[in-house]
């Protein structure tokens, strides 16, 4: 599916929580790190912080990393992307976790499958899928919708249509911005039926993460402080 | 979240191909492994085969392993569960990724949960993610389906489904038993409008992997034989 002569895009999970980068990358990621020189980062000095935490004897100052995220304007990369289709292998490592995976990167990529470029994901954390997964809610059937709106009015009505999603069976998983989190909790335990069940996963990887699954009814007897904790909310019901 | 007395269950992603164990699967999970005796597992035989291959020591005679897959019947894990709660460590163990996502484990996490068992999840390799971020479609947004009904004209309802969803700019995921890709790939080619982006992952993480998006109208002129091997599709729309 590549052109003989381009190189490879690689995207590359970087840790989410500062301590934990050797635990939780894979040996195909440190190989890959030592070999690629060239990377579109989220953000510059976290990229040189996650590579340089991992140990591995990549001199820092010697990559070239050109910054993408959200706000980017995608021509300032035209240089970059013609290196990588010259046959330049290019690293993408997002802020934390998965590149392109709630974070940016999406662009880049798609640019790459009209190219021709191979494109080879590399396995790491994900803050998403680990609550997922510990959830014990519905990992067969799943939808994750990304940041809920900021406005009050916006989220409330986006909460009532996952909840009438998560009533049907399917885990609904969404997020916030940390410090918002406190609040978003509030407005699903004054909002949502109290025998759906809610689980949360704080700090994921982190030494003092959790991940907990118990009805919207029994989170309201001692709801736990999120603020600014990295966290991601998935509301359903258990298994059959 | 967890009662002092009891074990924790760790959830412990498996490889995806044969001959990649090594590659991806982090320290974190090594270095559980090493420590804990006790599995529920979908398969003893690849539980055991995935612990051998990492090379780490592991006494693989030693082990207790419980199967424990779709058809099993939970009160037969009433004796290993007894010992979880009263202080052993255990781990969870499918065939392939990530247990409890798209694959069984997540009855025995909502049953951890509900008895005050910590649980902890691992980082490690999954199709479904794999294939997702390297899609260069929606990251943002996206719903996971699982395996499509088998009946054709349930098949068919449900791709419509998806194709509607998608249309709308979320990335909808979905997977077939690897024997009826090309049926499936088939229904798709001729079912959906073809300005649609298709995006197709195969054997990923096997030496032979490859992941590719391009327009339903462009798979057509040249569909790929996806005949027994293991592929997630992913329909949606670039990013804008």
């Amino acid at each position: 599916m590549s052109t003989n002569t381009s190189g490879t895009l690689f995207l590359i999970p970087s840790a989410l929580a500062s301590g934990s980068e050797q635990a939780v990358t894979t040996p195909q990621v440190v190989e890959v790190l030592r070999r690629v020189r060239c990377f579109f980062v989220e953000n510059e000095r976290s990229a040189r912080r996650f590579i340089s935490a991992l140990k591995i004897g990549v001199d820092i100052g010697a990559l070239e990393l050109y910054e993408w995220h959200k706000r980017s304007d995608f021509q300032s990369l035209d240089a970059p992307l013609k290196k990588l289709l010259s046959g330049t292998d290019f690293g993408i490592i997002s802020e934390a976790g998965l590149p392109a995976v709630a974070d940016p990167g999406a662009q880049i990529v798609a640019w790459a499958h009209r190219h021709g470029v191979a494109v080879r994901p590399l396995t790491g954390a994900s803050s998403i899928f680990l609550t997922l997964m510990a959830s014990g809610l519905n990992g067969q059937s799943f939808c994750f919708h990304g940041y809920l709106p900021i406005e009050k009015e916006a989220r409330s009505r986006k909460i009532r249509e996952i909840e009438q999603a998560a009533r049907q069976g399917n885990a609904q998983i969404f997020m916030e911005t940390p410090y918002r989190n406190n609040a978003l909790l509030d407005a699903i335990l004054k909002q949502v039926e109290e025998n759906l069940q809610l689980c949360i996963g704080v700090n994921l990887t982190a030494a003092d993460e959790w991940v907990f699954t118990q009805s919207v009814k029994k989170w309201k007897q001692s709801p736990p402080d999120l603020h600014k904790k990295p966290a991601i909310f998935i509301l359903g019901k258990p298994p059959a």
